[in-house]
């Protein structure tokens, strides 16, 4: 085996066991130490198949950026408007996707609970490299599709900043409602607060 | 001096201390040896006017809520429909007060960024004491408010719920947007992307 093989194994092996302990313990139980012991390779091995722990956080991260996108990729949308200027009936449809996605984000949330936190919760000493942001910018285009029959009048670059807005938005109603000692909501009463709340956005979008 | 005054001013001591640390360095910098060390008491003196630290983070959070119930009672919000249903003018007055009350939110975030980050960093282990709680409900009744003439038809209960959720959206949009490693927008982008999400909001809300 050549060192680069040798290298990428241990790669694959040190994000499998940080993948392990973020999904059962959390980010800040994430030890190199422990990591080393787990995958059998002595402490300074690591630095030589990831520049810093970061850098293996962020491949971690993007593995459940990935996960997300199957699940997301996997929800049922419509097949947008034809030709022309969208229909009430293409609009309607465009605010059940929002709510859809809104709602599978949801669900995904409460599914991995410790590996969604993590996206969130690292939070590192230099910008994210290209190809973790590319990633990011990617889970945004299926909020933009709905986006467009809402508003076709805004410019391409505006559109993006709503979805991420819209994102943003979601996040918050998710993630403050899962957080136990804040608010505290059931999945299901989360769920229709949801349905209300952007449902509505979506509604009010359309001019 | 008797002993609750002298402990009522140990304890005062060390929510200055606590608090400018937080504001200065962010919660993680909080460290007890450096709270005793800052107000001249006994490590173990800490104790006897906090049960732990988790309380005195809990005052100084309580602090941070004061400071904005004083922020957003300033905002300026439309004086709310006499008798009878809500006419539009009035729905949109409502509108545009949630689009006031989220920018003021974008404000406080963005002048005191630490203090209000350890509003929702604070992870404690145990759920937070009633007087605490009472002080966040209090915070919601600002947005049921507009709510109210929005959707004079949702029973009470439903309408804080739907209040607590906007208040999570608009979290969300705030901090997800002001988060330097994630989104990256600058206040007025931020500000605009409130009128135009949040407006949606309150607009897509009346039936």
């Amino acid at each position: 085996m050549s060192t680069e093989e040798r290298r990428e194994q241990l790669r694959a092996a040190l994000t499998d066991a940080a993948e392990r302990t973020i999904a059962r313990e959390g980010l800040a139980a994430l030890k190199a130490r422990d990591l080393a012991r787990e995958v059998g390779c002595a402490l300074g091995a690591i630095y030589t198949a990831f520049p810093d722990l970061d850098a293996l956080i962020l491949t971690v991260n993007l593995r459940t950026l990935l996960l997300f996108d199957r699940t997301i990729a996997a929800v049922r949308t419509a097949p947008g408007p034809g030709e022309g200027a969208p229909s009430r009936a293409d609009r309607e449809a465009a605010v059940e996707d929002l709510v859809r996605l809104a709602v599978a984000y949801l669900r995904f949330a409460g599914e991995h609970p410790a590996r969604w936190r993590a996206l969130f919760q690292h939070r590192m000493t230099t910008a994210p490299p290209d190809w973790y942001l590319r990633e990011q910018v990617r889970l945004f285009r299926y909020i933009e599709a709905p986006l467009r029959v809402l508003r076709p009048d805004l410019p391409e670059a505006e559109r993006s900043l709503v979805a991420r807005t819209l994102f943003s938005a979601t996040h918050g109603i998710v993630s403050l409602g899962l957080d136990e000692k804040l608010m505290a909501l059931s999945e299901p009463v989360l769920r229709r607060q949801i349905e209300t709340v952007v449902g509505a956005l979506g509604r009010g979008l359309a001019p």
